[in-house]
């Protein structure tokens, strides 16, 4: 059923432009645009950047988005959007788009499944209704979906299960991305592979090197972020990234904050997602050249300042903070809009300036910059990523 | 403490280009531009209209909106918005601003005030806090938002009290209205009287010609569209406005659906405000050249019509109906953010050509077309108001 040309006729569809250190300036071709890597990918579950409408995105330099099969597939279901001709007409969105599999699903829904070598089954907590979920399926819901990189079904286990249970997780995600390969994608759609491997180095090294081999567009760091201690996330990440082929893109799924970031562009890593500037915005904190703000405070009521002085965004070229306060105060949604807009356009003005800094050799200096912001307001790297870890679940 | 030159000093700022019948095509100076009437004045109860950036706001067409000094003055405080010089800047809004006066909250917010002769006492549903707010109080908090146009402090009592009560009401509003014009305003706001009268014509009319005699800028018809059947608004409104003078503009406070200004424009109404567009937006509803859609409905799933074929919106060119109902049917808040932006720029396509059918006579045939298009999907004329009267208090 692939309409893909075996890879060796295919040309790359990433190509790298320079490197400092482990890291990458890289760009990725998709059917919907061409972007530079490193890149910060918005989550859009249900079809939409929560409180972003499609032109806003581009406005404030989106290029490609993660929606998620499964939820999609859900609500509003697969005819409707292939009655719109895909995802993208269907939110009105020209950009690039990924789509997760459901993989990870299985571990944020995980009182609403059953896993076996054959498939997962998901039962909806709505009304009740099944959807067995299969490699196969997975790949024809999102050939369906039109996805730009689409991602094989996982099996991403919590991050403290046993060795043995990791193991097993492993090896069904390799059998599951070799049944996805098979299915296959349609022309032009990149599929991604995800390594697993649970908290275990030598299975991660093991899953990274069986995927490598086979013929899949980039590679995927899968099972991670989910609660451990950053340190942790870094060794295991590297250890997964130390058996990846050098000549495709990696995509750490799952962690968005800029720390996090520039800590996985040191190791390699060209691609993130994550719902961290988002949900902050809606949770009324902002991130700024000073670190991360809690815009609730009563310190800002009387604050005339931007949200950052260092932002030319269309909001903080026109609100202040003590209106935001305000609007945070009454309940008004105004404010996690205005918040949102700017988060993401402050991690896209951060994207740029780490591939700057890769460009420059000076990524080193960033790297040193934002351990500093950061720090000052948060204690230690892991608490800076408190968030990132417990609330801001990967796209669940 | 007036700032203003007596009024046969000062030039009009109003004026009425053309007429069909009694309605009346004006236009209205203030310090923030000169508006085109008949005008619909989207509701920002707190300091904003909600799901709507003020950008936007400007990009649907708004030019004057309408805020709340009681609301404003308590959250965020006077001090505040005095730190940013006005309400314009506090809210990034650089067109025309309405304040009421806090007369409305006394209807609305009826188990937290207490009224006498000399002001009335509020008392916080929150924390328990009192504002005493009388009519020099509320022209000070007026003059320190900076509003474009000012409304005295009423008294507006519900529509189905007595004869005894509404006159008391009344005269205590005449009275409130002679301290408001003795404090005064800011050199180029607006002072606007409101006529009250509760449920009885001679009421009305003597509400009306005892402030026509006075000094103010524009006259509004206040304490209707309070959950009366829409025969005795229209009955009521025409008693005001039949002894109101020609040369000034007329407001009638809290109603804004087409069918309740097409038919108040008719006899001689000039402005409007209403929650009603934004408020059917966040319930899923779009008003259209169809009429009024409840989006929710499950005839929607599949429609990959724009919300209004007949509509030119950022919205209509690039969602469809299926859309709009898939955010909403997942409760995300982007369904309201969109709905909102197309019935904002639906109401003011609808003051264009309201504005049109005055210059061009056809003003009759407008109001049967408004009345076809409603009557046909909501039965009787009273029941198209319904949400207006019940749901959609004016600024509560």
């Amino acid at each position: 059923m692939s309409d893909r040309p075996p890879s060796n006729a295919r040309p790359s569809n990433f190509e790298i432009v320079c490197r400092t250190g482990c890291a990458r300036l890289g760009r990725l071709k998709t059917l919907h645009g061409t972007f530079e890597t490193p890149i910060f990918m918005p989550v859009g579950t249900n079809a939409n950047v929560k409180l972003m409408r499609s032109d806003d995105l581009k406005r404030v330099g989106a290029s490609i988005i993660l929606s998620n099969a499964y939820h999609v597939a859900v609500r509003p279901g697969l005819e409707v959007i292939e009655l719109h001709g895909g995802l993208h007409n269907f939110m009105a969105w020209d950009g690039g788009i990924l789509t997760d599999s459901g993989g990870f699903q299985m571990f944020s829904l995980k009182n609403f499944r059953k896993v076996s070598d054959e498939g997962v089954t998901f039962v909806s907590p709505y009304d009740g209704s099944k959807l067995f979920l299969t490699p196969e399926l997975s790949m024809d819901i999102q050939r369906t979906l039109g996805s730009d990189i689409v991602m094989v079904l996982d099996h991403c286990p919590p991050i403290d299960v046993g060795y043995t249970e990791a193991l097993d997780a492993t090896r069904r995600t390799h059998e599951w991305a070799e049944r996805c390969l098979k299915r296959g994608v349609k022309e032009g759609q990149l599929l991604f592979a995800i390594a697993q491997g649970g908290a275990f180095e030598d299975l991660r090294r093991a899953s990274a090197r069986y995927l490598s081999e086979k013929d899949f567009d980039g590679f995927a760091v899968g099972g991670l972020s989910l609660g451990e201690p950053f340190e942790m996330t870094l060794r295991l990440a590297h250890a997964t990234v130390s058996e990846l082929p050098d000549d495709r893109p990696r995509y750490f799924m799952g962690g968005g904050s800029p720390r996090t970031i520039i800590e996985l562009v040191a190791i390699g890593i060209d691609m993130f997602d994550s719902v961290y500037p988002t949900r902050l915005a809606r949770h009324g904190a902002a991130l700024t050249s000073e670190g991360r703000l809690n815009i609730k405070a009563s310190r800002y009521r009387k604050d005339l300042s931007p949200i950052d002085h260092r932002c030319d965004c269309l909001v903080c070229r026109n609100y202040t903070r003590s209106y935001i306060h305000h609007l945070l105060n009454r309940g008004e949604t105004l404010a996690g809009m205005l918040l949102t807009y700017h988060n993401l356009y402050y991690m896209f003005r951060f994207m740029e300036r780490v591939r700057e800094s890769i460009l420059n050799g000076t990524l080193e200096e960033m790297r040193r910059e934002v351990a500093e912001i950061y720090e000052e307001r948060r204690g230690s790297p892991v608490d800076v990523l408190a968030l990132d870890y417990n609330g801001a679940r990967r796209h669940s």
